[in-house]
């Protein structure tokens, strides 16, 4: 693994690892002011740092007491001052019978690397609906 | 705007416009072989060029006869080999009343350069949904 491949890595980690926290001020240290989020409950899309930070103290109190972030199928691109991750998730610790006990999700991660420091430019989360039913569809399927 | 950009935007714009005249062979031809898509409706992820075919053969049929696909907020991102893009748009041309007619969605495409061409190596489409009736929510809010 390059340096920069592994600043990327721990880029992300330092994020999930604030997460899990809810450490909210370690949450947006790293969001670029220009950040654009595609997130996967409403707003349709959230521009720019005030919009990310209100959207989080939103929804940090949803979140269990304490919970683990389970991910899958990681995949990291990367070029220049240009990185991409993507892989799939769940939240572990809901409680049983909660809606989102079972839900998996995708998440797209965009990064740019300035004056030395790697920041997130766009966010992707989502789960897949069914137009059959209109229903969410969080089952990964294996 | 530098020549790469200018190849990307020629990258995305070709990709719709096979997309409006259903031309499969055009669509999958910029597909990478280790492409993965997280799509607005099921499969949860779709991998590689076999499993992204089959997507298309099985959802181009769904699509208006004749339709038109509208962007909005596009933006990209460019370093060396690799190029993220990501907009809004909807598909203009569904029947009054369709599910789909007022339906926005968010999107983002991630690319690489082999060869000097440009190849969509990542796909991210998606709606949000709310928790509260886990319905999806097509409105962009403007």
């Amino acid at each position: 693994m390059s340096p920069q491949e592994t600043e990327i890595h721990q880029c992300i980690d330092a994020w999930l690892q604030a997460l899990r926290g809810k450490q909210l001020a370690r949450m947006l240290a790293d969001y670029d002011e220009r950040i654009v989020v595609f997130d996967v409950k409403p707003p349709f899309q959230i521009r720019g740092q005030a919009a990310i930070r209100q959207h989080w103290e939103e929804s940090l109190p949803c979140f269990p007491d304490e919970f683990d972030y389970e991910r899958r199928d990681a995949r990291i691109l990367h070029s220049g001052d240009l990185a991409v991750a993507h892989w799939i998730f769940h939240i572990v610790g809901w409680p049983a019978g909660h809606p989102a006990a079972q839900m998996w999700m995708r998440a797209t991660v965009v990064l740019e690397r300035r004056e030395g420091r790697w920041c997130s430019v766009h966010e992707h989360v989502s789960v897949p609906f069914d137009p059959e039913n209109g229903r969410p569809v969080g089952d990964p399927g294996r």
